[in-house]
């Protein structure tokens, strides 16, 4: 199938697309409640299949179950590619990029066992739901969240590298400490430990067992403790200021028609420099 | 018992009514501490029961006390029905549905065994004691709170969204990683497993053992100590908005009867405006 | 011994008074020194004597060093009693009483076995080494979270009973979830690992294995993730707070002699107002 | 080797001075990546080391590579002492000790064995990345973090007083509670436990087994929870402060050459008093 051009089928692949891409129309709605409901139902197979008791009982249910969402998958990922004007655009796009790899994992087991279960991929393209369900006010708490990570993300850079050379001298003074007893078995393993233990995730299958290793472990614990608010601190004043700007550019974007006025509140009804209805 | 109308036995109802809804009068409060330890009692009562070695000395005490406890309860919600003026309103009012709640788990014994651990659902009516208390204090902090949680319930869900997809993609990967060993089953447990590590609470019941699944283990506990920070600042900076908004309302609602100026301190003993008392 | 007048000996009483309370002076400085290395070292001497190996072998040091340290601190006691102005002040004070709970534990030996561990409570005299460091910097500290804590103990108290309620509702379905088995084997062990859950320390002592508990016990760790953030939303806008009134009443502290005018910069040298020198 | 004096080979050690400190010529950027690089593998050869099976089979490479790095970085750091103007003032900077004991642990196994692992030193030389990709954004944070931590260092130091106090008495508490079973087999021991569960990390290599322990427990995971709490609003605050400074002293920094006025927006081009260019 060759990309097509938007000279044929105009009509045709309009329509398609309104379907398809569209959320509008009464058929588009439906078409992505259909989408997200064989998505739900594919991810949930693969899941399924991994559990040693139900893939013994129904192993061929999930064989024919893959097939078919994968088939349906290619069918869906050619059509939009078909009806789109600019089909490398929508190829190299997010979404794009995210429905094609929803779909190889099931022709990879043909060469290589195992690769099915990649099709966990296709959870992503739930995001989707986001955009059938219309909710602006989601976009925008998102918009709001990714502006401040991404304008912490110099900082938290900062202190992830700092942590991590805190973990590796951490993990190899204990590994020193403990002699390789009690699971510091050698140097990363050890800064695998104290990894675990800065996050306060706390697994327990390695813990020091000799006084002193408490000890240091214990001053290791109260830096982590401490060290867990910069982080809390770099995104909590980003995403103040992150809110701040959204407001302001929200506001910014609010016209007045008659005088030209800018920054009226978001529930202003009227100008008020001319009181001209907004 | 009908549903009674406030024509019949109007006194009878109002003077019951401050007893049993009012906590201004001696009557009132002394009602509401004996509800309160009436509660606290059942409550304990079913806990206990629930350990083995209590259960079996004690049986037919904690026999006793249940139906004691659902009876008292459910001729209290009776009563509260027949002298509220509006019985409907109360009826579908958030403490009328706990209230009804809390008398049904015993009654369901009779039909299926086990039922009887629902009576915790009575602890719930335990928050009555801010009313009695008469913490106004106590209400608005957590009207503030609330306002704020409110407030950032859409970024929450997004956050919390995308914290179970990758949740989902990690945990497969490292079911792939760890090839069903050490506690890694399957795809279902090793998300649980990613959600214990991410939000690092950490059991260890399942652990990496591989070196690979230890370093992939290590990032995502790296991940899940920066993205806490995200919660903590949508939530810090929803409760310093909410805090501002409620001494604002706070202070509008103090107005000088004198000249109508409103705005005045909370501490403000004159009206700033014409200097008559508030 | 009878309280004392400060008729009897005024000027041994000054004396002793500067180098007992005092810290301005050599002997005083000095005096507190000789206390904090006393304090460390019972505290130390009762850690050490619950190591069995280290018990057995030192058994008579100890026995020694406890009553050693008691008398010590007996006759401080007293001494501060005698000569301060009003000994009953300083027996109802903070310190008046622990000094006084760090001597008792040893005598209670004499009548019940086992009480010598509370001499631990003879740390907190530690904390009159930020008296002795005369760092004032660390009072000021200390005030700023103070004043931020009781500020926001009515938030965080709403906070701790929602918390719990919670707690006690999950705990109570997952030991009917998991009926009985894998350590949740009554309904107080199940609020246990509730909180064990929701506060994310996550010991692993006891862990849901059935399937729905581990969905129900996932849910419960992101609400326990995503809560967290309320206290630290709470405690941060209050030391933001704090910290603006603390530099307000300091700026508000600073008041010209030659004008009247106050609010001058923490780091001003001339009035603003009308230049004299502050 | 004695101090050399600018005033022998100036030209040889300026180049050479350009290629080592300088990462402005395309020789002294290779220089540094080349640098970098024997550094990860350095660091890399050690941990390695420590994993018994590699160490078995590769065991005379491991010697070979130590040796080899550890010769090389003792020429580096002989020839920085040679080519800087100020010797002493490099060789008792920050990145002048890390480069000596950087070189030194391998000679110490000379002497002592084992001595080897503190090699892993090595790794903080890895900081200089930042200086040669000429991160200036990262400096810019790093110096805001920095700012923020040494701001609230007495704030922290009284915070984490306070823990270990609790941590010391709470520990103790449940020594004599469980009484020495179930792990709490001394008071150092017990609170080590006590640090674990207040900084939420939680092993579970020591669980309170008893019904009044894990009621104690509980509480002390329910403070441990609020405590977090308070380094995270110290840090937020001076985060927030720190930020704002550092935009404050970036405005104040662009003055306008014409008529001398400051504090200019970071993206004005033209000044906003005069409008000559900036």
């Amino acid at each position: 199938m060759s990309h097509p051009d938007v000279k044929y089928f105009p009509h045709l692949r309009k329509q398609l697309f309104e379907i398809v891409f569209g959320t509008e129309t009464r058929a588009g709605k439906l078409f992505d409640i259909i989408l997200l409901w064989a998505i739900v139902l594919s991810v949930l197979s693969v899941m399924l299949e991994s559990v040693k008791e139900i893939r013994e009982s129904y192993d061929s249910i999930f064989f024919v179950s893959e097939w078919f969402f994968t088939i349906l998958f290619t069918i869906e990922y050619l059509l939009r590619l078909f009806i789109t004007a600019e089909p490398k655009k929508y190829a190299f796009s997010f979404f794009g990029i995210i429905d094609l790899l929803a779909t190889l994992p099931t022709y990879l087991t043909l060469f290589v066992a195992g690769g099915s279960y990649l099709v966990v991929i296709r959870s992503i393209r739930l995001l989707r739901i986001f955009r059938i369900l219309k909710l602006g006010r989601y976009l925008r708490e998102a918009s709001v969240l990714s502006n401040a990570l991404a304008a912490s993300r110099h900082k938290i850079l900062v202190f992830l590298g700092a942590v991590f050379t805190l973990a590796m001298i951490m993990g190899t003074l204990m590994y020193m400490i403990e002699g390789g007893e009690s699971g510091f078995t050698s140097i990363p393993r050890s800064i695998y430990w104290a990894i675990v233990t800065i996050t306060t995730v706390g697994y327990g299958d390695i813990a020091p067992q000799t006084v002193f290793g408490q000890a240091v472990a214990s001053m290791l614990m109260l830096m982590g403790y401490a060290i867990i608010a910069v982080p809390t601190g770099i995104v909590t004043t980003e995403i103040a200021h992150a809110e701040k700007q959204q407001k302001k550019s929200e506001s910014a974007a609010r016209k007045c028609v008659a005088c030209g006025k800018t920054g009226h509140d978001k529930d202003a009804i009227f100008c008020k420099n001319c009181s001209a209805k907004l």
